[in-house]
């Protein structure tokens, strides 16, 4: 981004089309270089950009070098300074002192070689295999976690309730965030593999569901994030987006609390300019229903015969090889997290360090 | 306002409109009450807003209440959440951790009684005035300190290139900033009756110069209020705006270098959703000329020749009696100065706490 997209999105969220209307943009997509960067490129018009091993891969044009306020960027983006943001931890605060913008030609697509380049789709591609199956509606579901059964009936209800509404076709787009994430989430290969199963084991069906990996770092950036991730998938091909409680949440880093109204997610996207074509559906509460033994949509007037199964307390059982309660998750995508917690306990008895990934 | 206004006013700067465009607003305007004001309001659907003598002035109806996250608000609109920060020191940390917004029924006009009430005139009154005079351009210049001839050879030069864009009666709006200001700023009686012998010694012209009290406390918020302060002013009749270096900013409170970038202001009013109707006239930066003896547009090719004269400088002749240039100000205005500084000298005598003001 140039200095004037980069003013746009911290301010506005948004960036002025020629047209006079509005593209949504809530995140900057910024590359920052130090001094001596800075210094090196010095007034050349045009800089390459090469991957880990020097490989070039694409050529920033008439470039722009502009001041990279750190503290402005965050506070205006996450709404806070604490210390202990993880995107901020991770990627912000190494960065250099400034940033670097242009006209980008890309040479060739980034592949990460990591087995999984076939799942990175871009946004045309995703619409190529839109058009390709044949979809009239396509809904997205952000997810960091692995799927259990929960998040199978919401996406299966949702596909129910569009068929109601008279699409003929409605096509899912399970879209893994494939970037950074924290330390204690479950890393991507892993997570793919679970999805994999899910798909195998029929909780979600193959035949109108596409996987691919959204390759975003994740920024736990709450309402701002969460206009970046439906923003994506529209240009994507989606109509529809599935948000949830407190999308992009976390804690907050210092105090006692969620850093984010958890209703704040929900309603700033509602009201975001340029996602007004954006199909809203919220996220229906799903949670263990002990009577039932299964998941299933929680429902207040018998709310003591429901059990709710976080993030945390998954990992925990996966780690300790509890199981959770029947239902809770198709077998072959849970035996692929008991393995991965497995396997870092192995790893942890030689090489303790690694215990903390 | 209501929570959905000031969560837009936040992320966005800017309010959707029923017509489906903006309207710019970066500034959230907010009343914050705290835990005993909220029990005592309870489900009551109305309020009434009083004076600081018990006086009904105005009914809040279909309130609501809703969580006052100082936090994100001051990150969001300061870019920064370091100590220091002028009107959060004075509004926004004493406040409650409540806001309440509803539809506001105002039942009789504002009034200070501190003899400057005929100064506040509303847009309404201000645009009405503009069509007395027969104002075909209207130009607004936004200050919260004392008028020295380098703010007059700036409005009389906007005024002259108006009428040499074929303009036949540009008005200037005079609109010095009444609300809260920093503790060493001029207070606003003093700065009132500066600008009234500005006019009288003739520096302005009284004919074709509107001076009228903006009641905005001033935030300091640099590119954020740089707008409120545009957009409040084209509510009132204005066109024509005059921006300069660092609008509405100061010093970072606890780094030695400036809070924003003295560029991004003007940048980011220009591109401000909601304000594309408003002509930015850039600041010329006008210094003493030692050789001509007067407030002059600064020449860099002969820079040595030119004396800047800072606002601090400026208080700082004023209160040890010495003068300024001959040509700084107007004896007139300058009088008002030397006046009251001296005033504060007198009091400090007895009273030494009073010296800070």
């Amino acid at each position: 981004m140039r200095e004037h997209e980069y003013l746009q999105c911290l301010h506005f969220n948004s960036l002025r089309l020629p047209s006079g209307g509005f593209a949504n943009m809530s995140l900057p997509i910024v590359l920052a270089v130090d001094d001596a960067d800075k210094d090196r490129i010095g007034a050349a018009p045009d800089v390459a950009l090469a991957g880990p091993d020097g490989e070039l891969l694409a050529v920033l044009r008439s470039v722009e070098i502009y001041p990279h306020n750190k503290e402005e960027r965050i506070a205006r983006t996450w709404g806070t300074t604490a210390p202990g943001l993880p995107y901020v931890d991770e990627a912000i605060a190494p960065a250099g002192n400034w940033l670097i913008g242009g006209d980008l030609e890309v040479l060739q697509p980034i592949k990460y070689n990591d087995g999984l380049d076939h799942y990175r789709l871009s946004p045309q591609q995703l619409r190529d295999e839109f058009d390709k199956r044949g979809a009239d509606a396509v809904f997205a579901f952000q997810l960091r976690n692995p799927v259990h059964n929960g998040h199978a009936l919401l996406m299966n209800d949702t596909r129910r309730r569009l068929l109601e509404m008279g699409f003929k076709n409605p096509i899912l787009l399970l879209h893994p965030l494939g970037g950074f994430t924290k330390a204690d989430d479950v890393p991507l290969p892993v997570r793919m593999e679970q999805h994999s199963k899910v798909l195998e084991d029929g909780v979600l069906d193959p035949e109108t569901t596409i996987v691919s990996i959204f390759p975003s770092p994740m920024h736990y950036a709450g309402p701002t994030e969460v206009q970046w991730h439906a923003k994506a998938r529209i240009n994507a091909g989606a109509n529809f987006y599935i948000v949830g409680r407190d999308p992009a949440g976390m804690g907050h880093p210092t105090e006692k609390r969620d850093l984010y109204n958890p209703d704040h997610g929900k309603k700033v996207l509602s009201m975001a300019p340029g996602l007004e074509k954006l199909n809203i559906l919220p996220f229906k509460v799903a949670a263990y229903d002990t009577v039932a033994k299964k998941m299933a949509f929680f429902e207040p007037s018998r709310s003591q015969d429901f059990l709710f199964i976080s993030g945390t307390k998954m990992r925990t059982f996966a780690k300790t090889g509890e199981n959770p309660p029947d239902g809770f998750m198709c077998p072959g995508g849970w035996k692929v997290l008991v393995d991965y917690y497995n396997s870092l306990q192995t790893e942890g008895a030689t090489a303790p360090a690694a215990a903390t990934v």
